[in-house]
C-alpha cells in the first residue's frame, strides 16, 4: 500500500478522470434503452437472454419463489434482517418532512406541500455477490415517505432464479413486486415502462458501469438517485488509534471490488507502518484475497498528514463516502468535517456497523460527490409543492413592483396579468368573500 | 386554442416525446465541453467568439461595468428588486434545515449533520430578454443555505456587455463575480474550472437546449438543479372564475416562448368558449403576438372535464410547473393535488405574482417533472452527513446480526472488522474512557 504526503496526495488526486469520460458506454448503453422503448417485455426477455444466459417465460417474482425463498434462508437470518429493518425505520423516521405554512400581513398565505413520489423502482445488483442489505436501505425511506407503489429489478441466474436472500429482505421490507431484468435494459423498463413492467419515477439503488450510465441518461425523464461510482473509505486515525482495528476495517472496504479505495490519513509514521503489517497480516485470513491485493495495490493509499488539522483538510478534499475518526475526542473534531457521506466516531464503530445494522442509510456519495450530494434518505422520496395566496389587496401592494420586473425583462403579458385585475373588479361573491 | 376531453388530452400527452430523443445535440455539447476541458479560457474566448460575436478581453465583469449598470437602471426597478429579494428571503429562510441528533439506549449517538455546498455557479440567460429576477431567485436560496462561493456566468452581448439589470439584480444580491460566459462552454467552465473561472460543486438556473444538455453531460462530477424545459401553466377554472384574468393568465404564459404551454382545465363549455373569445380579444393589446399565436397553436390547450375531480385528475397527470386554481374553495381543494410544481390560489394570485415578488421559487419543475421533483430551495444548496457512534457494548449487541448480513453477501472481511473488535480488547485509555 503505497504511503505518501497529504500534498502528494492531492496533487495525484488532481488527475482523476471524471465519470463523463465513459462515453465509450453510451453507444451500446443507448441501443438498449431504445430497444427496450421500442420492444418492451420482448426487447427485455432477447437481452436477459443474452446478458444473463436464461430464456424467461414470466419476468415477475411469482408467490411460490417468495415461499422457497422463505424456506431457503435460515432464521438467523432473517433474525438479522429483522433488527436491521427495526434499526433502519428509527433512523430515517426522524428525516420526514411536514407541509408548512406561513401567514404574512394583508392575508397573505405561503407554504410548502410536500407529497411523495408515486411510483419508485429499486435497482438490486446480481452477479457474484447479492445484496438483501440493499433492499432495506432502499426501501424502507421510500416507504417512509409514503411512496404508493415499490417495485424492485434484480437480473435472474442461470436458472432464472434471483437470490433467496434479497426476496427474504425484500418480504421482511414488505416489497410484493420483484421483476428478474438487470442491466441497461431494466432500468430503461422501470423509465419507460414495458407489458410487465410499470413505469416509474424514480429510480435508485446500485449497479454496474452499465446501470449507472443507463441511469444518467434516462435522468431527466425519470428522477435517479446518483451516479454511484467505486465505494471508498478514508479512516484518520492518529497515534492513539488501534492499528489492527484500522487495518481490518481498510480491507473490509478493500474487498467490495478491485476499485475500492481504501485510504488512510494519519497524523503517526509509526501507525503508517505497523497498519500496513496488520494489513499483510490480516489479508492472509481473508477469502476475497485477489480482490483486495488489487484494491489496495491501485487504490489504497496511506496519508501522513503533519497536523490533524491537515488531516482534516485532506479528507474534506477527498469528501469520501465513508470517514471513521480513529481519533481522540472524534464529537468535538465533527465541526472540522465539512464533506463526507458518513462519519464514524470511535473506535467501535467501523463502516460495517452502518453497512448494515446502525440505521443510518448505506447509499451514499461516492467518488467525492459527498461535496454536493448526501446519503439516501426520506428527502429523496418526497416532492415539494409552493402554495401561494394573494387577496385582491396585497396583490394592488405589490403590482407595480411585478410591473417594472416583467417589463425589465420584456414580458409585457405578465405586466398584463395583473393590471387586468386592478381594471377589472368583477369576481364572483363566493371568491370575493374568499379573497379578501 | 385546440378544444378536447380531458380523456383526449391525456391521450395526445402519451405521445410526447422524451428529453433523451435530444441525442443529436450531444456530439456538438460534448465537443464543446472537452474543447473547454482542454484549452480552459482560450476555448472559452473562441466560442465566445464564435457563438456571441465577440472578442473578449477580460470575462470577468469589472466593478467599473458594475457602477455603470447601477447607474443604467432606475430607481422604481431598484426598489422593485429590493421588494422581490426581501419577499424572496423572507419565503426560502423556512426552508433552513438544522443537523440533528437522536441517542438511543446503551450510549449510541446518531446523526445527520447538514452542511452548505461550497461553491455554486449560477447560469443566467441572456440575448433578447434579460432575467434579474432569476438572479434573485437562483442566489437568495444558496446564501441562505450559507454557500460560501456563488458565482454567475450569462453570455455577454455584441458589445460584449451583459444586461445591466442582471448586474443591479446580482448587486442587490450581494453576488460580486459575473463572468461572460453562455451556452453549454460555460457550463464546462464552471463544472471542470479554467484559469479564469473557478470550478464550482453543483451548476443551476435556467437556460437553452445547448445549455440543458450541457447540464445532463456534466451532472455526477458537479451536481445541477434540473434539466429545464419549456414553461407551463394549468388553469382549473368553474363557472365561477373569471375569464378575463384566466385569459390574461394563459396569455403571460404563452408569451414566454413558442414551445411554451398554456393550458385550461374547465368543467364549463361557457368558461372555455368565454377565455377562446377573451384571449382573441386581449392578444391583439399585446406585444409578443408571433410567439403569443404560435404557442397557443401548437401547444395551447382548453380541456374539458365532466367533474371537478377529473380536473384534478387531469392537473395531478400533467403535473405543470404551475398550477392555478381559479375556483371556489381552493384552499380545500389543495388535498386533491398532487403533482404541481407552485400552486396559486384564488382570483389574486396569478403565476406572474410567484415569477417576481410573492417570495416562493420561480425555478420548478417543467414538463411533467413535478411528479419527482420541486422548487429550487435552500434544500437545494445542502448536503447531509450521516453520523454514527456505537460505544463497545452496544457493537458487540448487534454483531452477530451484522456478521449474518455480511456472510450473506459474500463480505467476510466486513465480518471480520466486527469481529476483531470482540477478540481484541485494547485501546487507548482515552477512547475506553469514551467508548463506555
Amino acid at each position: 500500500m503505497k504511503v505518501l504526503s497529504a500534498e502528494h496526495y492531492l496533487q495525484e488526486k488532481q488527475n482523476k478522470s471524471s465519470q463523463t469520460d465513459d462515453s465509450h458506454l453510451d453507444e451500446s448503453v443507448m441501443a438498449i434503452i431504445s430497444e427496450v422503448r421500442q420492444e418492451g417485455d420482448k426487447a427485455l426477455k432477447r437481452m436477459t437472454e443474452k446478458f444473463d444466459g436464461v430464456k424467461l417465460d414470466r419476468i415477475t417474482v411469482s408467490e411460490e419463489e417468495f415461499l422457497q425463498a422463505e424456506s431457503a434462508v435460515n432464521q438467523a437470518f432473517k433474525t438479522a434482517l429483522k433488527t436491521a429493518r427495526e434499526n433502519i425505520e428509527a433512523f430515517h423516521k426522524e428525516q420526514k418532512e411536514q407541509s408548512w405554512f406561513i401567514n404574512q400581513p394583508g392575508g397573505i398565505t405561503l407554504g410548502q406541500k410536500v407529497t411523495p413520489i408515486e411510483r419508485v423502482g429499486v435497482y438490486i445488483p446480481g452477479g457474484k455477490a447479492s445484496y438483501p442489505s440493499s433492499v432495506l436501505m432502499n426501501v424502507i425511506p421510500a416507504q417512509l415517505a409514503g411512496v404508493n407503489e415499490i417495485a424492485i429489478t434484480t437480473p435472474p441466474d442461470r436458472d432464472g432464479k434471483v437470490s433467496p436472500y434479497v426476496l427474504a429482505a425484500a418480504r421482511e421490507a414488505g416489497v410484493d413486486t420483484v421483476y428478474k431484468a438487470g442491466g441497461a435494459q431494466a432500468i430503461a423498463a422501470l423509465a419507460y415502462g414495458t407489458e410487465t413492467i410499470q413505469n416509474v419515477f424514480k429510480i435508485v439503488g446500485p449497479g454496474n458501469a452499465y446501470v449507472a450510465r443507463a441511469k444518467k441518461w434516462v435522468f431527466g425523464d425519470v428522477d435517479i438517485d446518483m451516479i454511484a461510482g467505486p465505494s471508498e473509505i478514508c479512516i484518520i486515525a492518529d497515534a492513539t488509534a488501534n492499528p489492527r482495528f484500522v487495518a481490518a476495517d481498510l480491507l473490509s472496504q478493500a474487498e467490495h471490488d478491485e476499485a475500492a479505495r481504501p485510504l488512510l490519513v494519519t497524523t503517526s509514521q509509526q501507525m503508517a507502518d505497523t497498519v500496513r503489517d496488520e494489513i499483510t497480516q490480516q489479508t492472509e485470513q481473508l477469502e476475497r484475497q485477489a480482490i483486495i491485493q488489487q484494491s489496495l495495490k491501485q487504490n489504497g493509499r496511506i496519508i501522513l498528514a503533519e497536523t490533524l488539522s491537515e488531516a482534516f483538510a485532506t479528507a474534506n478534499a477527498i469528501a469520501p463516502e465513508h470517514l471513521q475518526l480513529m481519533i481522540q475526542e472524534p464529537f468535538v473534531n465533527l465541526a472540522n468535517i465539512t464533506n463526507a457521506g458518513a462519519i464514524f466516531l470511535g473506535d467501535y464503530s467501523p463502516e460495517p456497523l452502518g453497512d448494515y445494522a446502525a440505521g443510518p442509510n448505506h447509499t451514499l456519495p461516492t467518488s467525492g460527490t459527498a461535496v454536493f450530494s448526501s446519503p439516501l434518505g426520506v428527502y429523496d422520496f418526497v416532492k415539494r409543492s409552493s402554495v401561494i395566496h394573494y387577496p385582491k389587496e396585497a396583490l394592488n401592494q405589490v403590482s407595480e413592483d411585478i410591473i417594472r420586473l416583467a417589463e425589465a425583462e420584456g414580458l409585457t403579458a405578465h405586466g398584463q396579468s395583473i393590471k387586468i385585475r386592478k381594471d377589472d373588479d368583477h369576481a364572483s361573491s363566493d371568491r370575493q368573500s374568499q379573497d379578501s
